[in-house]
């Protein structure tokens, strides 16, 4: 039986086993690893320094490089996450509806834990402790599969964890990583369909396509961010400016950056220039249509692929248009229904764009940088859901959450 | 292009027109479907007795003739049926979360349309109408594709549905068919990813297999119903004879009946060969395990497939068991997760069984049979999911709709 399918069978067993568990059981456990995490710094630093060492010779970039590296603040970092889901509101056994029929029979719709959730991510350990502490928090269980550019890192780390929750109610068998990185064990993951409820990718766009192409197993799609700014005829010169260049500027490598604007033609008129002079001077590339680049000769000619691109760095496409109209087509045509914001004055505006454009976050006069769990109050993240079904946006415990009717009755017979 | 890329786009384009209208409009235009279905009665008798001769022709058994035959009757009830999903509030626009930040941000998560539903489906073309209005009601777009047998009865059901949205508000091209009814054009609703949001499969096993396993686009797995009901040992004897009864026979056919029975010893020993009996007198065929079979002779071995199998007909599997936590794990490891059931008088039971059975409905001392969108009090019923994420149990509107983050702000930047 292969390390998948073996690991998939142990899962599913588990899940059973965790309907029992407390919210106060959930928390001890979660203080252990904490604690063990912190014990074991030692092995979990030798372990990591041999995947550096191997990603060095294999030539990953520095950035690649400074994401698996972890170091004692890092670890201990990791170890303060897993105390703030500690402090969390455990969702679990929370009634979500009562329904009493007249025939006697009452109905509670109850939050229950998944069962069997699988995680796939890129490089970076910290997201082996985040996701075990979060499932484990939310009742489920858990299959870790992560990239070989941290495997010794991630199996260290779950190592860690299991001696932790060996000296607590929880079973060891929560918490279980798939130490075959090979590709033919993501194809596994992909079709687990018999033990897997769900499987959340987490990295970049390339893993996503791949999952949400290739799995069989219910998918929740994360992260693809091509997300816009929309500059309408009426708004502020100041607040346009500032909010564009926190958008691109404060932290241009995640998914809710802007990667396009979009400025109205009378506004671009007026003002259009000093932005664009104000983004080359923090060093942006910007691709763009005519109208923009007669003004901005250093501008690239932007392309069809341009407006779907999702840059994550020092770039941006931007287009003049004609209206607030023209812009919502825009954003539905080219968007990745991430986050997307209007700066105007005219309410009117404001509304259409919040009604129409069709993405999980959208903005009026702020910054699309808010769509993040922690931002919006979760506490928490699993990640950025981009898709319509179970959770969309920033999602918090709730979304490792499913629900169960749960009805009492007295002998009730259907006529 | 084909019929079914062509209609997607259609359809995404569409939904975007979508969520704009309002409560009155869409109702409207359901009163105009219920109306002018009754006005084209004629014209889609005439072309459901095409199907019916075809469906003769290939020898179709009485009852898949039964379900593809429309009448006077059932055409008014169908319109009728309308009427009802009219008097259903709209979920759409309602306000699921507030969040107020301290730096000002308004955070809001409302309650918006899907976008584009897809949903394939068998037989009955009442489903045709079914699902048309449940998808207008909730403001999105519909792409239908029905079976063979069927087809020039549903062609000519969204011919009357299409005059009526021609008089409406509401874009016709909300509601479209796929005609081809080829094995093809199933296959490329499976992995229309730009242009549907979610696919439905309303049917049979094989259907619903053939959906999950192939399917790129986000599923919603309905209806498979391999449905228990545990006696325990204090179970009073009429009451659980009623419930058994009630579930296996008043209406065999469905998911939510009984295919399964656990006995506890104890009980089985006092009054099993009472409750074999009554089963027997009304027909049903008793598949068992060799305690079972040693009182009733008639009994047949219960095989593996037995404790799997969804007869949906007058045939039940059969086990004695020798405690709750031993019906449990049974039900966990061959059940489907739709609806099982415990009778007995012990709470702590009872407890148990609902908090640690895997399933959309669990029960206490009552039919499984009430597993139903309308007898849970929603009103309309697209089906009973059977997966965890999204919607589990019955789906009434609300499991129609996704949501989004509007947020205001007043220039709001992140640091």
């Amino acid at each position: 039986m292969s390390e998948v399918i073996q690991k998939g069978k142990v899962a599913k067993k588990t899940s059973y086993l965790m309907t029992g568990v407390t919210t106060k059981e959930k928390n001890e456990a979660l203080a252990l690893i904490a604690e063990q995490l912190i014990m074991d710094q030692e092995m979990i630093l030798i372990e990591n320094k041999i995947d550096l060492a191997t990603g060095k010779e294999k030539g990953l970039s520095e950035s690649v490089l400074d994401r698996i590296m972890l170091n004692q603040e890092r670890i201990e970092g990791i170890a303060a996450a897993i105390h703030q889901v500690i402090d969390l509101h455990d969702p679990i056994g929370e009634i979500l509806e009562t329904i009493n029929k007249e025939n006697g029979l009452n109905i509670e719709k109850k939050r229950v834990p998944i069962g069997v959730i699988g995680i796939i991510y890129e490089a970076r350990p910290n997201v082996t402790v985040d996701a075990a502490t979060l499932t484990l928090k939310t009742g489920n269980a858990v299959i870790l599969r992560g990239s070989s550019s941290a495997k010794h890192s991630n199996i260290a780390l779950v190592r860690s964890i299991h001696r932790a929750l060996e000296n607590s109610a929880l079973p060891k068998n929560a918490v279980q990583l798939i130490e075959d990185t090979s590709r033919e064990t993501a194809g596994e993951l992909f079709r687990l369909n018999d033990y897997l409820d769900v499987l959340i990718p987490r990295g970049g766009k390339n893993l996503i396509d791949t999952v949400v192409r290739e799995a069989t197993v219910p998918v929740i799609e994360t992260g693809a961010g091509n997300c816009h700014i929309f500059i309408d005829r009426t708004a502020e010169k100041e607040m346009a400016e500032q909010i564009v260049l926190n958008a691109k500027l404060q932290r241009p490598s995640v998914c809710n950056a802007i990667e396009s604007l979009l400025i109205d033609a009378n506004w671009f008129n007026q003002h259009g220039s000093d932005l664009m002079k104000k983004l080359e001077d923090n060093g942006v590339q910007i691709y763009a249509d005519e109208l923009v680049r007669k003004v901005i000769p250093t501008a690239i000619e932007a392309t069809e692929e341009d407006w779907s691109s999702e840059y994550l760095g020092l770039s941006i496409s931007i287009k003049v248009v004609d209206s607030v109209e023209e812009a919502i087509g825009h954003i539905n045509q080219y968007g990745t229904r991430h986050s997307e914001s209007i700066i105007t004055e005219n309410t009117a505006h404001a509304e259409m764009f919040l009604q129409h454009v069709d993405a999980a976050a959208v903005y009026h006069n702020a910054s699309t940088r808010f769509t993040d769990g922690f931002e919006f109050g979760y506490g928490a993240e699993i990640g950025i859901s981009t898709q319509k079904l179970h959770a969309r946006g920033p999602m918090g415990l709730a979304a490792l959450t499913s629900s169960k009717f749960q009805i009492k009755g007295s002998g009730q017979i259907r006529n």
